[in-house]
């Protein structure tokens, strides 16, 4: 038995963070001989898959979100903490946040990983990211508050800048967040306005690599590529954003460097891992790669401590193929779930084999019909992939949570086009978004 | 006719305001011949009557808002404008916002109301009202916030406090939060806490007048009252809130002072009239009452105007009984289709008689299976007036937008008592919620 304690108290399991990773190691240990304490920021899990559906006014943020303490609201042995992990000591087997020490036999550290400006993080205020609630209602706004300072423009060239989106980053997110903006542009907004045709709304998606979704196969990012072009977006692939300055991008494909002038730049690029991940290698001397992902063993653990876990977006597992696993919801919840046999199995004595993912495959919506799912031995475009999505999203949503109506209605107004959450909320009176960039940084 | 323009251009009605009374104006005006500018300051109506519920958990923002431009979609003679109006000049027939100058041969005013704080309006932060969406993310904020917080609190008296809930008003407003926090506290949550029994939370409604739900019927109120208190609230008539500081009420009852420590105050008390209140009474010369709503004429114009109504809230109706109609939906919908009729009935010579608001009934919700309706001819309780309610809310909504889903999954929602909507949002990290007040003011 690899961790052991005090043999009249039952085995301590702190877990830190409540994404996918957290929640699936905290769900699997429901039954089990031990207690259980989930910390984390905020007191509601995020089905972050659908966070760009937030973002672009098809659903709202509780529509996609449960609260921790409901999830585990029958799990006596499970105690849900809210608050901000500070420090870990591990040779003490203890947490600390802020003045309160909660002592550990098993860690799990769950807390993911962020968006990377690659150096330039005053970019993000200018080009936001999508990873929290937070994050989607200020996307939501900038998004549509762009079509409604439009709608007020008088001069042409403004116009056209609010009229233009730039999305950095072609993953799902990327990917996702280009294919709904078209579709509210090209169809849902179509009759909403009196002064300009959203039609002429330009939608520039730039990848990085030399082709979007570089996770699925190279025929389906193809596929995707021609579905979201049909769809009225501009992709540029082998791209880089070089500057960001006075409502302008300015970024190099191949040896050319190009300007466009846009007052909307979405940020769905670069992998940074969470907080946690420097505290770790600081505290365990663990090694991290190059955007701060914890590099774990074969069994997920922290290299000389067996009994600290690293699971999700945070870790980086590459055991299984030359490079780390995806930071994809599935990597998660496997993880979670090894994890928490793991630590049953050990208090009898016993252990596991490693660590092994499981790939599920890959999907990524673009739009209505239009979708593509990889999944190894089968590859699907277009309505097919399409529904398949679709069911997916349900199966896992209610799989998730008993949200039956939820996802029924999701699933209508996704359907029908309705974009009835596109509230444009967060500042007291809103009237003019606020323009990319006022001045030079 | 009393308004006219130049015969080649069609009538131009300008409303300010997107709530019930400018929307159901500018519904009624949508096949009329003239053209329709409706402005406000948000991009969506707000069906305020469940703004609680969004409070409370209930609902999401989006699920009680329809964007003005999807409502307006199909209404090619109406134009939707987002911003604030600064100023009017009524000789000139013209409104302004900021620099922009939009002429008017007829101007509906229908800005609303917000709730007064009695000349204290520096507790507007440590007492926040319910009128907006962002104000009922933050009580919703605080709310679930304070239960977290008196989760993690190891001192008695302190833990009391964050238990502790004060409502100042006792309309409709203040009783449905009280009987909302109720069945959060005592059924939803019960079982979510692990150092915590939430049946210990105290929920206090203080009203000024000398029963709760002062518009309907008294037997009713005393029925509200009842039930209130047999989910567990105090209730505490003829009582004033003389001052706010370090987390302590302190309220006068009768002649008695009484105090009560506490870390979450929501106020749902007094009427104060939006800003075009005074800026009519300064541009118009037109009387106004001492919450600042403009004293108008039994056609809804405003005296020496006759080409200017103000509908729903901002407006004083005296003419029909010896005190002002109440500051309700049904008032400001009737008003708004009134307008509309008038202005068409003038545009072809002809006028309408006064003014007549048909009393539709008072409804208010105090809990599951428990509420009053007061349609005069009818008194309902109990489950019987709950599943009125239910019925009326629905039928609007509907009626409203054909949310048909979203009308079903809010009602299964409020049948189950499922709380899914309630996220703590709206700062990034959170950790701990502000406390009501942290030193004297």
């Amino acid at each position: 038995m690899e961790v052991s304690g005090d043999k009249n108290k039952p085995h301590q399991v702190v877990i830190v963070g409540g994404g996918f990773g957290g929640l699936y190691t905290a769900k699997h240990l429901a039954k089990a001989n031990v207690n259980v304490t989930l910390i984390d920021k905020r007191n509601f899990h995020l089905f972050q898959p659908l966070l760009y559906q937030v973002a672009t006014g098809t659903l709202s943020p509780g529509d996609i979100s449960s609260p921790l303490r409901a999830v585990f609201s029958k799990s006596k042995n499970t105690q849900v903490l809210l608050g901000e992990v500070s420090d870990i000591d591990p040779k003490a087997q203890k947490v600390m946040m802020g003045d309160q020490v909660i002592p550990y036999d098993t860690l799990v550290v769950a807390t993911g990983a962020n968006h990377s400006y690659f150096g330039k993080d005053d970019w993000k205020d200018v080009a936001p990211g999508l990873k929290t609630v937070e994050d989607a209602i200020e996307m939501r706004r900038r998004i549509f508050g762009a079509f409604e300072a439009a709608e007020k423009e008088t001069d042409p060239e403004k116009r056209r800048a609010w009229l233009t989106f730039v999305l950095v980053g072609g993953g799902p997110t990327g990917v996702e967040l280009a294919g709904a903006i078209a579709e509210l542009a090209y169809k849902t907004l179509k009759e909403d306005f009196r002064n300009i045709d959203t039609s002429e709304t330009r939608i520039l998606l730039l990848q990085g690599g030399d082709r979007i979704l570089p996770h699925i196969a190279p025929e389906l990012s193809e596929v995707a590529a021609q579905s979201l072009r049909k769809l009225g977006a501009v992709i540029h692939t082998n791209t880089r954003v070089t500057n960001i300055e006075n409502d302008t991008v300015t970024f190099k494909q191949g040896g050319e460097v190009k300007e466009i002038t846009t007052k909307t730049i979405l940020w769905a690029a670069g992998v940074k891992a969470s907080a946690m991940g420097q505290i770790l290698a600081e505290r365990t001397d663990v090694e991290c790669d190059h955007a701060g992902r914890v590099i774990v063993e074969p069994n997920l653990t922290v290299r000389d401590y067996k009994n600290i876990f690293v699971v999700g977006d945070l870790a980086n597992f590459s055991h299984q193929a030359m490079k780390p696993l995806p930071g994809v919801a599935p990597v998660a919840k496997q993880q979670g779930e090894y994890v928490a046999k793991l630590i049953q199995k050990r208090l009898k004595g016993h252990t596991l084999p490693q660590f092994h993912y499981n790939d599920v495959g890959s999907l990524a919506m673009i739009g209505q019909n239009l979708a593509v799912v990889d999944l190894g031995f089968i590859k699907l475009q277009g309505f097919l992939a399409w529904a398949f999505w679709l069911l997916v999203h349900i199966y896992f949503l209610i799989e998730f949570d008993t949200k039956l109506l939820v996802v029924f209605q999701w699933a209508w107004n996704y359907i029908t086009r309705n974009r009835r959450s596109r509230l444009i909320t967060g500042r007291e009176a809103f009237v003019e978004p606020k323009p990319v960039s006022s001045g030079s940084h």
